[in-house]
């Protein structure tokens, strides 16, 4: 069983627990969480369905301490509870797919940009930037990027992480942020165009129920519920066990695919060959 | 006194004229201005006033010849020789600049893109595709590119060219060809923004004189003259010399500039500081 390469949630409540004893109490029931879900082995259906029971319990019992702190927007602790629940999803997936990968919280690679300063430069080693995005959890690797002009010794490097799987965490989701990981997942797919771009969102604030196609692969509601009744008194939905159960096949399914074959428009006939 | 990095109208005139005897006179006539473009030393006005008028005599003598031929447009004898006039007028430009360039035909960069097979190529040694666009002139650096990824020993490497200045040459512009030059502007602005791009065309083969604003920065219709007044009965004008004054300076003042100057937005408080 490996355990998540970060505990973002955790980190950041200890951090604030130390200063603040009114958070003691749900750092306690963090430790809880945290070894229930590290005690979950397997990712079968049954396992996924244990992980997203802890996961409501851990949230129906600190969130409505969380949501009423001063700034609990900025705070990001809310938040990053679904952030580390993904870290403990995905902290098996070497075996699933016979390789372990970055699994975190990530700037991934959206392009490489050439500014050198001046002609000199230019011609002896060219400034570069590297343009990336945060996401909420990637599923890749780390590369590092190194520039050689011709005739020079100087090398300029850089690392990068190029994202199998983007994952965008949200408690709901609203106009600005869907064009935000609108815009987000066309710039992936320009530069990495076989990285899979998911936003999970646990409540919908949206006027109709979906938004114009985009390039967002896909756009999990987890609670099936709108926005508009958290703070009344309507019972929440759970964050639903078989929504995580299909997310976590579908990121799965995805990286055990053979994503680019040079050799299947020949084979097939069909140059993608995508699963539909 | 340099000379040009490659004489590509020569290379592929010399081929042709190997196997067809009526092209051995214009062989004999390239010699010639060969020989006189190399001996203009400086690029002064005069300079490259003299240089022009090489460069319209040669046209003059030969293109009747090229034009009569077959395929005359695939062949490419008439297209290279404003290339290779560009190399005669730039090849001295390290003494103006203090820094010699790769100065010739080239694909540039616009773009890096990861393309991996599947999961594990992306963790070992992830597959890459630099996209690249064809220029008739550049000048510019080529450098190596490599990416290894983290942990693994094996490093994936390719050689590309950063533009600083691009030339497209076009014997006359219309439609289809400048809305090609406006999206190579555009992309070549994303990936390498301080390159200048320039279109050179002879002749103007649209219905009104100027195109809506794009990126490219500067169109020369180097004899200012419509394209339906080829093969006509009216004198045709020649490649008029100061506007190839005007280019050559543009492009020297921008091989001059400071392109980018982290301070300046706290030192001018103006972050790109361009000239007006």
């Amino acid at each position: 069983m490996s355990e998540p390469q970060v505990y973002t949630h955790g980190a950041r409540l200890a951090r604030k627990a130390a200063k603040d004893a009114k958070l003691v109490p749900v750092l306690e029931r963090y430790e809880a969480w945290k070894a229930a879900s590290l005690a979950v082995d397997g990712r079968d259906e049954a396992d996924i369905i244990a992980l997203t029971g802890l996961l409501n319990d851990y949230k129906n019992a600190v969130e409505p301490t969380l949501d009423a702190r001063a700034n609990s927007a900025q705070e990001g602790l809310q938040p990053s509870i679904l952030e580390e629940f993904l870290g403990y999803l995905f902290a098996n997936v070497s075996t699933d797919i016979g390789q372990d990968l970055l699994r975190r919280p990530a700037s991934s690679f959206i392009g490489l940009i050439f500014n050198p300063r001046d002609v000199h430069a230019l011609v002896e080693a060219p400034e570069f930037t590297l343009r990336e995005k945060d996401h909420d959890f990637v599923l890749g690797a780390c590369v590092t990027l190194s520039i050689q002009a011709e005739g020079s010794t100087f090398t300029r490097s850089d690392k990068l992480v190029v994202p199998a799987v983007a994952i965008e965490c949200k408690r709901y989701l609203e106009r600005n942020m869907l064009d935000e990981c609108a815009g987000t997942a066309e710039r992936i797919k320009k530069a990495t165009p076989y990285c899979r771009y998911i936003v999970a969102s646990e409540f919908l604030k949206l006027d109709r129920a979906l938004p114009e196609l985009s390039q967002i692969d896909e756009i999990y509601v987890l609670r099936k519920q709108r926005n508009l009744e958290r703070n009344t008194d309507i019972v929440l939905n759970p964050i639903y066990p078989e929504l995580i159960v299909h997310l976590y096949q579908d990121v799965i399914s995805h990286l055990k695919r053979i994503w680019w074959d040079p050799e299947s428009g020949l084979t097939s006939g069909r140059v993608f060959n995508l699963p539909r």
